[in-house]
């Protein structure tokens, strides 16, 4: 029987505790191919969870599921300036199909703007047709340098959502009501505290007019993007003319959106949740919620076992290790694979009518009257979920200050790192400079602003923009 | 308003037939790039009740989904020779990132038997880390010369099964079970009969030990195969190295399997139940099982409909056709969308307490009374997939027949076409003469044989194997 690895102690080498968690708990495997990875069956549940969760939710708002193709005419793609200079040198081509070459390259999607764009050049006549609300989950390529599991990897799995409309308003409301579904989604079923905001003018998605996004902090005081929505005006049915006929009979550009979440999520509920003993899931994305672990197997324990999975199984997630390894190990990989609750079931217990119940975040352990564990089973979940809510918020809280000058924002970043409030010109200009000197981005420009004018923190420009900065993943 | 464009009649024109329903009930459009294919809304939501039939079923028999890379490094791909032979010349080849070539071409996955062996040979190391049993939905891609929607496209999509085993009975069993899941879906939920059967040496899959197949009847007379499972016994353990410990301690090569399904099903649902006046779906994979058509928008009538349509929202997907359409166009798309049964609400009927139900295969109306909507529906639901399926089956009977020579076989295939069993030798060699002189290959050896001694149609070697032929998709 293969043993399970040592992690790596979380605050030794936060980078090596990833990994190593990553892969103890069997979430992925590296692929042949640099840069990419296997999506482990336990990885690869998370992701349907988080699937089925959001789909629900995209289809109470009439969002409608598609599937375009995998590879886009290079001279397609070259028709927005600004899209086809961000993405181009991430961009996988095929250039031969078997020996003979193709007498176009073409572009595996790095995301699907330009293809949605063509299609509805020839769908949309008339504002009777508009809305069009769409999304696909699929698969897509974007070349990366440096690559790590579920957070940066070449190929990545997502849903990305586009959508055309008459009215500007209507479409840029939209991106907004997407952001809100994203926020909802990353506080309540990932518990990830997030901040919700718009990207400097650096920062926007190549080819949009404006970004929104969902910014959250990682446990090692890194911030991680989770999620974006792109108001594109009419930048992109401009050069693809997308037209239709207005309520007055007259021709008028279309207004699209696109947005997206994709399995960086994994990582960010990881490096958000996850602590020195492995994996430690939010119950709503564990593909197991309750597992029952049998002490010994006497016929009484083996009973009582089976009439505690299906007490729980219309409710729970719930499973029996039933492998041949020994009590401990068993223990050890309900942890490394971050399961909320084991219950385990032994004979001593059973004769006072109890089993024992534990968390696996405060690995606190009760000791449960058998016609009590579903109620305390409810209990504890909901606890459970809201102390990593909690937890991870008072980590954000604790790693979130203020600068006014670029000294004390790099003398910020030496210490505590989190996110850094500071008052921001909100020029690219500036913002290079910020990154050259410190190599951190702008996160987002935060809802909620004070309106109060001050300097800004590098070019000491007046403004009322407070914007948060941080280092990020 | 876009009129609807009329459809070819069927007899007329079986291939112009199908392109104009599939266009017509909008399942899908033509991608940019030559053989692909747009699944929109409506397409892919028949694909997505396709996954979620057969997932729930895969689910039972102990299947984990995974997912695995698109891209697979040539030299990976090269180690089993009769599948880089099969597979090569389709094959798209990505040999650059942005203007950067690459030192070593990646093929774009036609199917992911060698990225699974690749991963098997590493994570398999005794007898207990077996059976490992896994499933992928996902897109891969195969460059086809002659493409029609969903039948033959260069990217489809699909599901792929691939398996290893300790034991190389048990793996066998496995690809019959698994041809025994799809022969349930397919005559289940897409009331498709299929014939079960094994594939000839010539047919097999490139890698297989052996491929079994579910070959269905298309209305014009040409076989479809529906879907392959392949047992590989040690095939591919050998050249990707899956080795393992048995419980006597000695090291073992393991034994594969690979199974699938592709989005051609719905070609195969169109080609089978659909008729003159566009689509006609089975009830399970429609994703409007029940569509509500006002006939005047009264009050009461409006009322009604709503009541109608939460009465049955429980049990059925139904919707109500609230568009400004005319009542006449609102009918016509019914019937080109092939949404099963039509309920049209009306102010005169309403004074009588009642509403008129139709078929959409027969055409059927009747009458109903309002406290008997229910029964109706459940009891026309039933009898509307059962005709279905009996006029399928109908259609095969007819079209299938027998021949013990060659020229009696090229005579039917002149006439009826369909399915012809033949006594055959099984040989490639004889079967490549078959193809040569009539351009159709076999379909299956059928499961149940009759045993007797009879001469190859073609080569006249005595041979007690019976096979059915019949020009195919």
């Amino acid at each position: 029987m293969k043993q399970l690895d040592k992690i790596t102690p979380r605050d030794v080498d936060f980078s090596q505790w990833y990994t190593d968690t990553v892969l103890n708990a069997k979430l992925a495997s590296y692929g042949p191919v640099k840069g990419t990875i296997i999506f482990r069956p336990y990885g690869y549940a998370i992701w349907e969870l988080m699937q089925k969760y959001l789909d629900a939710k995209f289809k109470e708002l009439g969002v409608e599921n598609v599937y375009f193709p995998l590879l886009i005419p290079q001279s397609l793609f070259q028709k927005e300036k600004d899209h086809i200079e961000g993405f181009s040198p991430e961009i996988a081509t095929v250039t031969r199909v078997g020996d003979t070459p193709l007498a176009e390259p073409l572009f595996i999607r790095p995301t699907s703007e330009v293809l949605m764009a063509n299609f509805f050049k020839n769908e949309v006549k008339s504002y009777r047709d508009l809305p069009l609300i769409f999304n696909q989950w699929t698969n897509v390529m974007r070349w990366e340098k440096t690559t790590r599991p579920f957070l940066r990897t070449s190929e990545f799995l997502w849903q990305e959502g586009h959508t055309v409309h008459s009215d500007r308003t209507e479409a840029s409301d939209l991106t907004l009501k997407i952001l809100d579904t994203y926020t909802e989604f990353a506080q309540n079923a990932l518990l990830l505290p997030v901040i919700p905001g718009k990207k400097t003018e650096k920062e926007k998605f190549a080819g949009a007019d404006s970004t929104y996004t969902i910014e959250s902090l990682m446990h090692d005081g890194q911030a991680l993007q989770c999620g974006t929505s792109h108001y594109f005006a009419d930048n992109f049915s401009k050069p693809y003319e997308i037209k239709f006929q207005n309520k007055e009979g007259k021709l008028e550009h279309a207004y699209s959106t696109s947005w997206g979440v994709s399995t960086r999520l994994i990582g960010a509920i990881i490096m958000t949740h996850s602590d020195d003993n492995g994996l430690v899931l939010p119950s709503m994305v564990s593909p197991i919620q309750v597992r029952l672990i049998q002490i010994k197997e006497t016929d009484e324990v083996i009973k009582v076992t089976e009439e505690i999975r299906n007490l729980l199984k219309n409710k729970y997630r719930v499973d029996i290790d039933k492998t041949d390894k020994s009590f401990g190990f068993k223990i050890s990989e309900a942890e490394i694979k971050g399961i909320p609750l084991r219950i385990e079931v032994g004979p001593r217990d059973l004769e006072n009518n109890q089993v024992t119940i534990s968390r696996r975040d405060t690995r606190e352990k009760i000791q449960v009257n058998l016609n009590e564990v579903e109620t305390i089973v409810d209990q504890m979940i909901k606890d459970y979920d809201a102390n990593l809510y909690a937890k991870a918020l008072k980590n954000r809280e604790d790693r979130t200050s203020k600068a006014s000058s670029i000294e004390e924002y790099k003398n910020i970043l030496g210490q505590n790192q989190g996110f850094v409030l500071v008052p921001f010109c909100g020029e690219i200009a500036c913002e290079e400079d910020v990154k050259k000197q410190t190599s951190t981005n702008s996160r987002c420009i935060p809802f909620e602003q004070d309106n109060k004018t001050e300097k800004c923190f590098n070019c000491n420009k007046e403004t009322t923009l407070k914007v948060y900065f941080a280092r990020a993943y």
